[in-house]
């Protein structure tokens, strides 16, 4: 009798991935090779180091068994990290019960890291850049080739309308890639599987499981789309949502890729001799085209990307769609954008 | 002492629409001039009659009555029209008081039209074609310039939110246009306005306005959507929600505009001599291009576009990017598409 079908499903997900990681480590790609040297140790004849990001909860749980049952398979070692945030009393022995439980599991080698959270953000992004910071200095302090993250469609769901909520555009409708960071480090196995496979696959499997008192605690924006926000959207929309949003990421992902993309072909077209924007030539491009070659402009001049809204690329847009011989433009990081003789001129101030 | 703000806005609403009305009347572009001379009669000398589509709900209410006063101050005849959906007892009264209604802002033409509503797409569908087919027919015979729909920013919002759950990408997400139509007859002033301002704008006004019951009826998705739905999504993610959309809804405008014209211009680039799809120039594009390249493909062989949904053409990308020496492929409208040669061939079957 084969395993439970949740079990199956966790598996199958995290052996697609393995068999990525191994073919990448195996035949790194030439033009990759100058990048990823320096963190994907080990080299042909040893067996590359795969990480699981574990807080100890069912969709971290659920990864960590799979992880642990597909490495004995294939040539790959397998290893565990678990992050103590420091937020709760008693958060240092929760982490070291969670590493005893992947070390339980045969994961070796096995980490329990204590981070400081800041304040920049908010809490769950400060929290967030503290984690993210201790997987980094993890996975190449042990040669890692990869670190699997648990998130599940459902959390894609809720960072798609967490994008949505901020109104500026398909970027942030993208939700969180099956393949980012460094390298490509970090993979999301279960970015296509729901969390109730993840609970179900822990439940069969007699895997106890840890629920993060902040994943209920109203106090966050997530904690509160998660438990009142997404099931009225389910009432009222049908229960298809989650699949709806998780797939709506993909396509906005893969769209803005392309914009983008164009967008950095554009930008050579549309300036003079000098390298200066000409306001004529960004007028022919498509308004979305143009917004795009806008936004590169001002970030390359210093404007921070996390703080240059859609309004203020609206505005900057105006100059060329709207002109009526308005002043210069203030932008976040000190820049300043003002049309002066047909032409855009974009400045640190 | 001018008028309370909410009547200056929706005012002011208005007031911009009309004023493209009369740009666009009195010079129209050459290029467009073969396919609105039929619709836009009256010529130079003639001013251009602008009809408001009103249900008797405040947004519309509010809207004839911007329209009744702005049309006085500009060379715009204004005139009404109201639907009689059929659908409740004394649907027919309701709409006589709603004419009575308008005459009495003295526009002139005022019409109460009686529709027939079919099944076709559910309740909501099915109203909604019978309505605007309605509408474009007196628009015609009236030689309306322009129609005026009431539909605010909060619409918008739900729109969004409706097209999300489809999954189906960005157009989806798009919303409602501004300007819409044969002829670009559809005006939508409001749909940056809130709907609190256009009941604050009715009541200041001492309109009587009718709620629609269908509004609030649980049976159907907008309504629940509205009464639940949104209200929850904006407790968990705060009160900017309904901007956020609305910006969204014209942000993904824009994007999905620009994607295809792309899309168009690839069209004919990674075709053979024989017209025939190139599976090796398709896989060289990006994948938003190439979706919409293949489902541009598939409408054009015959497959309904409202039936073809993002799973078809994902089926069809595999063919693509997955070939695996996979079947021939069932898409809606009897159009099968197979690969063979190297060459994606799409035939109605």
């Amino acid at each position: 009798m084969g395993p439970h079908p949740a079990v199956a499903a966790i598996r199958l997900a995290v052996r697609r991935v393995l068999h990525d990681v191994l073919t990448e480590h195996s035949a790194p790609a030439p033009a990759a090779a100058g990048t990823t040297e320096d963190t994907a140790p080990g080299g042909p004849g040893r067996a590359p180091l795969v990480l699981v990001a574990c807080s100890g909860g069912a969709d971290s749980m659920a990864l960590a068994s799979a992880l642990a049952f597909e490495a004995r398979k294939l040539a790959v070692r397998a290893g565990g990290i678990t992050v103590d945030h420091g937020l709760q009393p008693g958060s240092d022995l929760r982490a070291a019960e969670v590493a005893a439980r992947l070390t339980a599991m045969n994961l070796d080698p096995v980490e329990a890291v204590a981070v400081t959270v800041g304040r920049d953000g908010g809490p769950e992004a400060a929290a967030r850049d503290a984690r993210y910071a201790a997987l980094d200095e993890a996975a190449e302090r042990l040669g890692a080739s990869a670190v699997l993250l648990g998130h599940t469609r459902d959390d894609q769901a809720e960072t798609v309308l967490l994008g949505l909520a901020r109104g500026s555009g398909i970027r942030s409708l993208s939700g969180m890639a099956a393949v980012s960071g460094t390298a490509d480090r970090y993979r999301r196995p279960f970015l296509t599987l729901d969390r109730q496979t993840a609970r179900k696959a822990c439940m069969v499997q007699s895997l106890p499981v840890w629920d993060d008192p902040m994943n209920a605690d109203p106090a966050y924006t997530r904690s509160r789309l998660r438990h009142e926000g997404l099931p009225a959207l389910e009432k009222s929309l049908g229960k298809g949502v989650v699949e709806a949003l998780a797939r709506t990421a993909q396509l906005c992902r893969d769209d803005a890729d392309a914009l983008d993309a164009w967008a950095a072909d554009a930008d050579p077209t549309v300036r003079d001799e000098a390298g200066l924007l000409e306001c004529a030539k960004l007028y022919a491009l498509p308004p979305a085209v143009r917004r795009r070659v806008l936004r590169r402009a001002a970030i390359a001049e210093g404007a921070p990307a996390g703080s240059l809204f859609a309004r203020h690329v609206e505005e900057l847009d105006r100059l060329i769609t709207g002109w009526r011989g308005q002043g210069a433009i203030n932008l976040p990081g000190r820049v300043v954008a003002r049309r002066q003789g047909g032409r855009l001129v974009i400045r640190q101030g």
